[in-house]
């Protein structure tokens, strides 16, 4: 085959990823932290297909608009038609297929089926095809925690003291959770003189508040609006209402050229509301005086102070979350509380072109979108690749190169029972081992590997040792050898190991 | 949204599968321990993408006809041009892109270089557009375990040391490793007299002995040809000859209609080979007699006794593993030896139905697909959904409803904050707990939901209780329940846990 055929190229497509080991190794402990705490808070793994119909996906919103990916067997008669009900597509969060799961294993009986309240996490890559950039990729790894069939806010609360424990484990030191409650937000129109209809267009320009400044989102408040709404725009808007617990970012990032065309008055009210600041408690008397008889602030209040309550019950380092007027979350979907986590400077201000990390919110109404029954939820979502991007940034990742601790090296091909034979001990007892197999046969190939590697002991048994009964034990970080007797092998091992590692 | 849009189906698309709680904590515990076996073998993490270019997963083989799963963002343009080389695939098995790796990386200065030997290990969903069946999905997922850059039968040796003790490790009782070489094989032409050439259709039916039997098997090489060879015979054998460590199956089942058209001497001389019994040496000694002067297969037997003799130096048991004729691994990939794994009957036999779960053998030639290097390798893939489901049929799984250790009841809303502290305390000292966030209020509700979900402690502090400053630890697999001084929660609950998990 390889006769014959012309090479191919190595690359992968833009927007696509290798993972090599010596970055795996600290994400794969990332994913093990990560885990451990989202089961420790009572959430079991579920896994669904990466692949859907594109109508459980979509919803059958004939306005989606996110790109995605089409997915189909490479024998299929090509169709773009939208309605076609057996089109397939990747998924493109973890969040809508488990409103699929919930709709349909909530009332089956026997051993397939699902209880409420559901705790589940999954973790799993998601593929959008959005435009490729710097920390941004068209596959990535969503790692969600959600409680389906729960109303209390008591649920969000602990979602975000599950945020708060997640990013502390991840030895994250200074980051915050902010939260708002969207019932603020749709209060806000009937305060600030706007049309409800326009909430979703207004809440989404408040999101680029921490990305674009308040300037710039008064400015867009008032601007005139386009007489065909712009394009992306309004392809972002419709994706957003339709995704899970990550936005759709890109345009998101900068100041529309076109507007709402509100009156001033209107964006000055709004941004009163954004300049109210004080403490968590400050804030949520002065919303009360602000929004006093609006119904629905007054139920947001009321929650976002249950949550309040409950993360105090819960002793959750008050440093470590806020209530903020400014999280409004992009999607159209969240219908209460909703937070967003940002890795911050020490002083706990925010780091220019971070965006955030871990964020979810209360979406009383997508398992609706499969089933007549009512199934309120609440979750959140980590980035794990944003998150090992920005420590990257950070300089907080080390990559480490290999697992392995322990090289055996082969001195002599005829000694390879031998050799062998100390390898299956080794491993036995749970060391990480591996024999050379190298091509290169030379003790100086062997050693510059295990150096390269940065593996922290070598094995070496050569005539004179095995003459003597002996292995002699170089410890690669400490730069030191001795000879031990060959029985005493593992334990030698397990000594040296336990001075050399951290 | 939900109110103005029809409802969705909760529906898969057929060969796709959700897995349940009940299911992935078990999976999920198997595939922790594969795990935790390949690193103490040597093997480091490595993720590659789910998408590749097309022509990097088919070779640019214009002949490549498995039915594989196209990709492509839901705004492109739709070609099915064969030779687009912007097309791009869901990859079909984690080989090919372990190549690619290689030889993207192998070459490079710096920190993403890659050095040989290059063991790698990867967990990771593959796609295939076959048909579903029972047990068999359009997408599974695969494990596999590779070492690149080596040309020693002692790393064939490893690899299938490798697939014992992962099988051990699984709780699997009953098992083989039978291995092979191709190279005898490839010597089966000169000595039973056929053109080297129909050599890959041999070893295509050899394959299915198992399956079929050795009368099938003998009367496939006799029966005549079709003039048009087999069109799903011809797939398969293209499909199998650019794919990875895992299978195409489904007309490698039954008996083909049509054959090699061999004469009745050359089929007896197979049949004659394939008859060879005995133990592994005897085999040896054999087929050193069968094959004598015949060079390949000289190599061949060398390569076998150097890995039986590195097995032994192992010290991995005989009896879960053997040299046997009839594996031949459908993939004409394959260019030396060759191993597959079969959970079989307490007495070794065969179990009806029961494929191959953990499979692999040497490619000393794919890498060059993409790179003037000669870069040999060997490896094997685990396919933990086939175990899974082997397992499950056997009575081997049993579900598990949860991970969750606690449940705290919510007897008054009022002291909310008291249980709240409590599941703080309790997840901080690594019990896994959930707090009652369920719509019905009722304790019976609550008592039920962990009697169903099989939660084994529930904590109970009503007024009683709170006005004794006590809490109710109650055991739900003991049937019995005990107050117990508030501050003493977490050891009761703890001792409680070791009383009553296994």
């Amino acid at each position: 085959m390889s006769d014959t055929l012309a090479k191919v190229n190595s690359e992968l497509p833009g927007g696509f990823r290798d993972y090599l080991p010596q970055e795996m190794i600290v994400r794969n402990r990332m994913i093990a932290n990560i885990r451990a705490v989202f089961e420790s808070f009572g959430f079991d793994p579920l896994e669904t297909p990466g692949m859907e119909y594109r109508r459980t996906l979509t919803g059958g919103n004939p306005d989606f608009r996110m790109i995605t990916y089409d997915a189909r067997k490479s024998t299929a008669r090509l169709s773009s038609d939208v309605d076609d009900p057996e089109r397939t597509a990747l998924r493109f969060d973890l969040t809508v297929p488990l409103a699929r799961v919930v709709a349909r294993y909530m009332g089956m009986e026997g051993a397939d089926r699902i209880r409420l309240p559901f705790k589940r996490y999954q973790i799993g890559n998601v593929w959008r095809g959005e435009k490729p950039q710097a920390g941004r990729f068209c596959e990535f790894m969503q790692f969600d925690a959600d409680v389906v069939g729960t109303a209390t806010p008591v649920a969000d609360a602990e979602i975000i003291a599950l945020m708060v424990v997640t990013m502390r484990t991840l030895g994250v030191e200074h980051f915050r959770v902010r939260f708002n409650n969207r019932k603020l937000l749709n209060a806000l129109s009937a305060y600030a003189g706007f049309d409800p209809a326009l909430a979703p267009e207004v809440m989404r320009i408040i999101d680029k508040l921490p990305k674009i400044g308040r300037a710039a989102v008064l400015r867009e408040f008032v601007k005139p609006t386009r007489e065909s709404a712009p394009q992306v725009t309004r392809e972002e808007a419709i994706a957003t209402a339709s995704g899970g617990h990550t936005d759709v970012e890109g345009a998101e990032n900068e100041e529309a050229a076109f507007g709402l065309g509100l009156p001033s008055d209107v964006a000055d009210r709004i941004g009163a509301f954004l300049d109210l600041t004080g403490t968590t408690d400050e804030l949520l008397n002065r919303c009360d005086d602000l929004f006093n008889g609006i119904a629905v602030a007054e139920d947001g209040i009321r929650e976002l102070r249950e949550i309040v309550a409950a993360l105090r019950a819960m002793g959750i380092d008050e440093r470590s979350w806020a209530f903020d007027l400014s999280i409004a979350r992009g999607l159209a979907y969240y219908t209460g509380p909703v937070f967003e986590t940002f890795i911050t400077n020490p002083d706990g201000s925010s780091i220019e072109g971070f965006g955030g990390v871990f964020s979810g919110g209360r979406y009383d109404d997508l398992v609706s979108r499969f089933t007549d029954a009512n199934v309120p939820a609440t979750g959140a979502s980590i980035g794990v690749d944003r998150i090992f991007d920005q420590l990257t940034r950070l300089g907080k990742i080390t990559r480490v190169q290999t697992l392995t601790q322990v090289l055996v090296t082969v001195m002599d091909q005829s000694a390879m029972p031998e050799y062998l034979a100390m390898v299956s001990e080794l491993r036995a007892a749970g060391i990480r081992t591996m024999l050379w197999v190298g091509e290169e046969s030379a003790f100086k190939a062997q050693l510059a590997y295990a150096t390269a590697q940065e593996i922290p002991i070598v094995i070496i048994a050569g005539d004179r040792e095995r003459a003597a009964g002996t292995v002699t034990v170089k410890d690669m970080r400490a730069r030191r050898q001795a000879p031990f007797a060959r029985p005493s092998l593992v334990d030698t091992v397990r000594h040296a190991l336990g001075a050399s590692t951290v």
